[in-house]
């Protein structure tokens, strides 16, 4: 018998991601118990962070400013445009400090079973972009999954006859993968693009 | 390069037990995403939940009232008391429906290791509770954890020379669990107290 209002907590925080109906009644517990020092602080941070965050209408990243910090800096690269999936893919780029071009946040994939067509993704702003900002290479760093491949492909199909150079993330053994736990395709990928060393 | 709002929000949430860094972020992204039917709603059920919740007096339950529900409600037999670590473990008898006494929580159990001796759980106002309150049985229901049974073997001698039957949760094959994947200690009770069919 738990009130309605920790009901309430506990099914909304089981929606998050990560988090099914036992976390999420364990995460409340932990909130009530440490209510001065925890969830008063949720509170505010969520409070926070949902008024002072925007959509970068640029490049689709989530900041507090619009064009973002990442559109807005001199010395990233704007020539060259890393075309991600979603926002936590440009995180994940971004943690690991490697690339210093500008990017462009499809906001998913073309799914036939979701039904996700390229008009409910970023694609047009993609292509006025590239027209426009004088863009000389775009990566295409959809995820190598079957709807991931399917859109790059689209992508490929609509810069046709356009002047900028399309190029992919390489595949091969991930740094620190053991050989045994690879799938076939890993393998034969790092195989067929073995390099001389 | 994310906003010092998010990145706070990010940090907060993976102190949630059952969230580490990686699904914080995949949790936030999802708040922030859908701000307007999912974050705004957050925000409001954590206040509500926050200022409406308090600890009963008496039993150590989370409710709106104090004393809770459980204690204030008739039908439930006040000489039956189960004792328990902690508030999720009387949820999960509660969602049982399987006790209709009434519950004591002790916050935690005996442990040297962390430094919690018997004055930092509500055991001395369970000791009230069966004199003042006509108990007549004390089911001690902490896990089958060394520090449980810890826990409830010093509250066996707590005790003693009290009129009041102590019980304990019977050990076994879960309902629905495989012999195969059992262990020692739980096929041993579970041969022990074998029945007749």
């Amino acid at each position: 018998m738990v009130s309605e209002q920790i009901e309430n907590l506990i099914i909304l925080l089981s929606k998050l991601p990560g988090l099914g109906p036992r976390s999420a009644r364990r995460a409340v517990l932990e909130l009530l118990k440490r209510r001065d020092t925890f969830g008063i602080s949720l509170i505010a941070a969520l409070k926070d962070a949902l008024d002072n965050s925007k959509i970068c209408s640029s490049c689709g990243n989530l900041d507090t400013l619009d064009p973002c910090q990442l559109c807005e800096d001199p010395k990233r690269d704007s020539s060259l445009i890393c075309v991600v999936e979603d926002i936590a893919d440009l995180w994940a780029l971004e943690r690991a400090r490697v690339f210093n071009g500008s990017y462009h946040v499809l906001g998913g994939v073309l799914s036939a079973l979701d039904g996700v067509g390229p008009d409910q993704l970023n694609i047009s702003s993609l292509m006025q972009r590239v027209i426009e900002e004088n863009v000389k290479e775009v990566i295409l760093a959809t995820s190598a999954t079957v709807d991931g491949q399917t859109t790059a492909h689209y992508l490929i199909d609509r810069f046709t006859g356009m002047d900028v150079e399309l190029t992919e993330l390489a595949h091969g053994v991930p740094v620190g993968g053991e050989l045994d736990y690879l799938d076939d395709g890993t393998l034969g990928a790092a195989l067929k693009d073995r390099r001389q060393v």
